[in-house]
Formats: C-alpha cells, structure tokens, sequence
C-alpha cells in the first residue's frame, strides 16, 4: 500500500489527518504538483484525474478522491469512527462533510485557481468571475459555521468527524488564501482551536 | 419519515432510484422548485440549503445531500448493497460516484443553470462561460466513461452500485439538456440500455 500525496496542498492534508486520528501508518510518495508531475503519464495511469491524494491497494488498485480514501480507511480500521456509526448519525456526518466540501474546501480553491494567480503556467482555465462568487461562498459558509458551532462542539454534532477534518482544512487554506480571517466569527473560532489542537492538525 | 422530493428533476430521481433497488418505501411530499417552494423560510428551516432532496427523520432531523440521504438507507437497509462490502469495494464506489456526480450530474446542471436561461426568474446568477466550461466536462466525462465501460459491466465493476445511479441520472439530464447523445459512445450505449432497463430507472 502507498499514499501519493503531496504535502503543501490542503486535500493531501484531509487524509494524513484522517489516517492520523486513526492511528494508521501508509507510505507515501510525494508528487510534486507545482513541477507538473501529477501530469506525468505515469501518474495518469494510477489516476487519471491526475490529483492528489490517490492510494495505490496491494492489490494493485487505486482511489483517488479524500472521501473514497477515507472510506477504505473507515472500513478496514474502523475505530476511533469518522464517518458516523448508526445510520442517522453516517448520514449527517456525510451531509456535514459535503456541506463544507463544497462550501470551504471546493470553494476556496477554485476561488485560488480562478481569480488568483493560482499556481500560474499550471492553470489551463480560469474564470475571474467564478472566482470571486467562490470567494463570497467561502465567507459565507464561514458564516453559517459559526452560527451552527454555537450550540454544537463539532462540526457533526458531538463527536470530532471527518466533517471536521474537511473543514479545518479548508478554513486553513482559505486563511492561506486570504479569502478570511476568524475575527468576528467566534463560535467558528473556539472550534478551529480546538481542531488545531489535536496532534493530527500538524500530520 | 418524510422524503422531501420534487419528481421532475435529476437529483431527487437519483434518491427514488435508490430506494427503489433498495425495496424501500418512503412517504414523499413534493417541493415544486419550479414555483420557488423549496426557497420559502418553512422549507429552509428544514434545508438551509434550499435543495431537494432532503430526508425527514422520525426524531425530526433532516438529512440533505443524495449521497448522505442514500447512506443512511446503506447503512438501515444493508441488502442489497448499493455502496460495496469490503473496504475497497466500498472506495471503488465511492470515488466512481463522486467522479460521476462531478464529471456529468454536477457539469450537466451547472451548463443548464449557467449556459441556457435555466429556471429563468429563479436563477440568481448565472455565468456564461463557467456553462460552457461544464459543457465540454460532462461530454469528455461520457467519453471516458466508454472506454471504462469496454472492460466493466458496471461504472464501478461487476456490480450495479449508486456510481450507476448517479451515472444514468447524469447521463439523461444531459440528454435532455442536449450537451451529448449516446451515438459514438457504443458501451456507455450498452451500460445506458441495461441500466435504463431496471425497474428502479422508473421510479
């Protein structure tokens, strides 16, 4: 088994954090994406949505995606549980995760590759406009956050998820990206630190 | 239990497909989204982000979102599987519907809300260019699923999954929103009519 990642970029980070709550250990392989190498051809050939993370099975499979990835972890390690354990409770964990999947994580980075530079030569597409509405998405859903942390601890609800893994790292990026800060946002805020705090916010 | 639903449109038909394979039956009530219904303040207290479907728990908790709604019944309603077993055929599932739900039902209705007049009055922005953008994902995305499909019975392998779902959903959305058609596409052509086939196509 090998995790092709690469560490400076937020979707990589999803997953060594989630394999970090669990106590997993994979090997990795960095594909450096700012030198074109999840481009290469035989990159492609493991993924051809050529992004990163993708884990290569001793089977000689691969996944790519954070949400698939993190459900062969889910079910082959299942405890501590990320995704929810009774049904109601693996239903609102994944609406929670796609909700900030869209809303910070999707929307942060097409904001960093529409309307910024991005990652310049790399680019093959950007739509300025698509950008700044991804921006005002980003801020907004930061928002709505905050609002829903007043009454709850986690993101889910009482226990830390994976919606919380999607979401640190999307807030981190966004604050990388300088789309916004957390002042003025204090429920969102005492979470975030929290978050932070855990040993897998640094893996 | 309540199923939020409205019957005309894509992505609530993908949450009847699956109850359907699942044998399951769940009292539905209609939101006309034509008619704005599903942006009225009584709906959003329900779904804060105004879209059908959403589930009704009997403790009255909600559940929006097609993949988290179907995992729930995965998850209440085991058999048969619709999300995989093992650990990797659960990935397997999971990373071919989230590139399908991207790839063709996320790209065809983003082209139809952002390139064609859409829903009219209702659409709140719209951006020509990011339409068409999606225009050109959705037809690569049929191509390759062709070639995927030359080898596989299924879009995740040798059994029908939620991909399928997604997949076909996707597929007649852009039939109708006119992006492609089948011809030159031989076995997605194959997988359609087999797929379309299934009394589930129906619901």
């Amino acid at each position: 088994m090998k995790l092709y990642e690469f560490e400076p970029f937020p979707n990589p980070r999803r997953v060594r954090m989630f394999l970090a709550e669990k106590g997993v250990e994979v090997p990795t392989e960095q594909v450096n994406v700012l030198e074109g190498e999840h481009r290469t051809e035989a990159y492609k050939a493991k993924n051809p949505s050529a992004t990163v993370p993708c884990l290569e099975l001793d089977d000689g499979s691969y996944i790519s995606g954070c949400v698939a990835i993190s459900r062969y972890f889910e079910a082959a390690n299942p405890s501590p549980s990320l995704m929810g354990e009774t049904p109601a409770e693996q239903a609102i964990v994944s609406m929670w995760q796609r909700r900030v999947e869209e809303g910070l994580m999707d929307a942060s980075t097409t904001y960093f590759h529409h309307a910024t530079p991005g990652l310049g030569e790399l680019e093959l597409y950007q739509n300025k406009d698509w950008g700044m509405k991804n921006h005002e998405r980003t801020i907004a859903t930061m928002k709505t956050l905050d609002a829903e942390l007043a009454n709850k601890k986690f993101i889910a609800g009482d226990k830390f998820s994976i919606a919380d893994i999607t979401a640190v790292c999307g807030i981190d990026f966004a604050i990388f990206a300088e789309i916004a800060t957390l002042d003025d946002l204090p429920n969102l805020k005492r979470w975030h630190d929290e978050v932070s705090a855990r040993d897998s916010a640094k893996a």
